[in-house]
C-alpha cells in the first residue's frame, strides 16, 4: 500500500509539472502573437559579394551574422574570388539554384548583375542589395552608405580642421561611381558652404598607394598652398600619407581618408592622417540580414500593404580621429 | 494487480512527454542563444511627439507598435497637443520619472530640448530622434528623412516630367530647416544637373493652403513660362493645386509635392498633382522601435564594441504618382 501511495504521489507531482511546463509554453507562443522574430536553423541566407577575402567584408559578415544569430536562423557566406564579374555571375546562379531564404548582394557592376539579380526575385527569393547597389534591379532595397553625403562630411571635416579657410585637392577614382559621388559632396560642400575655400586640383589615385602617392607629391608642387588633400579611397590614403611623411608636412597639410583598414588607423594614430570616414559595414550586413528576414516572413508585406519599401537605406558614416582611433581597430 | 499495471503505464507515458517537452523547450533556448528578439511585456518605450492628433504621425505610430509586438515589448503613445515646445519638454520629463525601457522622440524645436533628452539618456534610458532630429543632444541616433536627399529626388522627378527643359519655381517654409534642405537639394540638382531648367522663384507659403495658392498665383503671374512647381510640404500643395484647377493649368503646369495625406493623394489621382514624395514613416517607428531595444539589451554594445553607431540613419523615400496612388490610402 505504502509502494502504491509512492506512485500516485510521484504521478500527481509529474502530472502538476507537466501542466505548468505546458501553461507557460503556450504563454510564450500567445505573446509572440502573428508574427515572430525567430526563424529555423534550416532557413538559409546567403551573402555575396566579390575579392571574398578582403577584410573590408569581414565586419558586414559580422552584422550577418549577429544577426542571423538573433533571428535564429543560418548563414553561408559565397562570391567571386577575384574582381572578376562574370564569376560573381556565376557564383550567385550557383546560390539561386539552391533555393536560399534571402540574399544579400554587394555588386561589383551596376548594371551586369541585374537580369542574374531579377531571376532570383521572380524566383520568390528576397534580395536586398548592400554596400554596392544595382539600381535598375528588382532587389527590394539597398543598405549602404550615401557617398555623396560621405563627401559632404569630409568637406565639413576639413573645413573645420582648417579654419574654413584654403586651397585643397581631391585624389580618388574618377571612373567609379562611388568615387565620384564621394568627390562631388566634396566639391559641392565646399563651393557652396565655404567661400574662403577652394578645390584646386582633383587627380587619379587609381586605388593604388603608390600612384596615390606620386599624384599627391606632384599636387603639392603645383599648389604650393595647398592645405589639404580628400582622399576617396583607404589604399590612396596610406601612399598620401607616406608623401606627407617623407616630406615631414604634418603640420602644414591636413589628410582626410576613407574607410578604417589598419594602415589607415596606425596613420590617424601617429597624426599622419587627420581623420578618415568609416562606413557603417556591420550595420549594412546586420540589417540587410533583418530586411531579408522580414520580406521572407512576409512582415513587412502585413504592414506596408501595397506601399512599396524605400529603395535606399542610409547605413551612415562615423568620423575616426586620433580621440575616438582605438575602438576602430578589431578587438 | 491490473490497476497497478494501468497507473505503472500512465505515469511512463507521462514521463516520456514530460521529457520530450522539456527537451523541445531547452533546444528553443540554446537557439536563441546569448541575445534573443523577445523582450517581456513589463518593457515599454514610448513615442513622444507634438500635435499628437495629426494624420502624419499614424503610420510612425503603427510602426513602433509593429515592432513592438514582434519583439513582445508594451509601447505608449505620448506628446503635446498642440505646436508647444513648453508642452513637448513637460511631457517628456514626465515620460522620464517613470523610467521607461526606452523613448523614441520628434522634437519641434532642434536645440531646446536637449537638456531633457540629456538627462534621459544620462538616467541610463535609450534614445533615438526619428522624424525631425536634435542633432546636439546625446540621442543615440537619428532615423529619418534625408530632407536635402529628398529634394534632389523631387529635382529629379520633375526634370523627368518636363523633358529636361523649363521655368520651375518652390513653395516652402524658408525658416524651417527641413523645408531649407528640401529646397536646397531641389535647387542645387536643377542647377548641377539640368542646365536647360532654371529655378526662377522661391516663395513662402508658410505651410497654409490659402497663402499658398495665393503664392502659386502670384508666381504664375511673375512667370509666364513656368512650367512646375515644387511644393515642399502637403498643406501647401493642396492650395497649389486649387490655384491650378481653378486657371485649368494642368496640362502646362507640374506640381511636385511632399507626404501623403488624403487630399494629397486624391489630387494625384485626379491628375492635379503629378507626383508627391512619401516619407518612410512607418520605417521610422519600426526601426526607431527595434533601434530602443538593441540598445536596452545591449545588442549593439555586444557587436559595436567600442565604435560608435552611425548617429544618422535614411529611411528612405518613395515616389507617388498617379500609376501607384492607390497603394498610398489607408487600407
Amino acid at each position: 500500500m505504502k509502494k502504491l501511495l509512492f506512485i500516485y504521489l510521484l504521478l500527481i507531482g509529474l502530472f502538476v509539472l507537466y501542466i505548468y511546463n505546458y501553461q507557460a509554453k503556450s504563454s510564450v507562443k500567445r505573446a509572440w502573437n502573428d508574427y515572430e522574430l525567430v526563424g529555423n536553423m534550416d532557413e538559409t541566407y546567403v551573402m555575396v559579394t566579390f575579392m571574398v577575402g578582403i577584410d573590408y567584408w569581414k565586419r558586414a559578415l559580422k552584422g550577418f551574422e549577429d544577426a542571423a544569430e538573433a533571428l535564429n536562423v543560418s548563414i553561408e557566406y559565397r562570391g567571386a574570388t577575384q574582381y572578376d564579374v562574370h564569376e560573381e555571375i556565376t557564383v550567385l546562379e550557383q546560390v539561386i539554384a539552391k533555393n536560399p531564404a534571402g540574399i544579400a548582394i554587394s555588386t561589383m557592376d551596376p548594371e551586369r548583375l541585374n537580369p542574374v539579380i531579377d531571376k532570383a526575385v521572380e524566383a520568390g527569393i528576397p534580395v536586398v542589395m548592400f554596400d554596392a547597389d544595382a539600381p535598375e534591379s528588382k532587389a527590394y532595397s539597398f543598405l549602404g552608405t550615401d557617398n555623396y553625403k560621405a563627401g559632404v562630411e569630409a568637406a565639413h571635416k576639413i573645413a573645420e580642421l582648417l579654419n574654413k579657410k584654403g586651397e585643397v585637392g581631391v585624389i580618388t577614382l574618377p571612373h567609379q561611381l562611388n568615387h565620384q559621388e564621394r568627390t562631388q559632396g566634396f566639391q559641392d560642400t565646399i563651393f557652396m558652404e565655404y567661400p574662403e575655400m577652394k578645390v584646386v586640383s582633383i587627380k587619379d589615385g587609381r586605388g593604388d598607394p603608390v600612384l596615390s602617392k606620386e599624384m599627391a607629391e606632384t599636387m603639392i608642387t603645383e599648389n604650393p598652398n595647398l592645405a589639404g588633400i580628400f582622399v576617396t579611397e583607404a589604399n590612396g590614403g596610406v601612399g598620401v600619407g607616406q608623401t606627407i611623411m617623407k616630406n615631414n608636412l604634418q603640420d602644414s597639410i591636413k589628410i582626410i581618408s576613407f574607410d578604417t583598414d589598419k594602415g589607415t588607423l596606425d596613420m590617424i594614430k601617429d597624426g599622419v592622417i587627420s581623420a578618415s570616414i568609416a562606413q557603417g559595414t556591420w550595420e549594412m550586413g546586420y540589417w540587410s540580414m533583418q530586411f531579408l528576414f522580414h520580406l521572407q516572413h512576409g512582415i513587412f508585406e502585413q504592414n506596408h500593404k501595397n506601399e512599396p519599401l524605400p529603395r535606399y537605406v542610409d547605413t551612415g558614416v562615423t568620423i575616426v580621429t586620433k580621440e575616438n582611433v582605438q575602438s576602430y581597430y578589431p578587438q
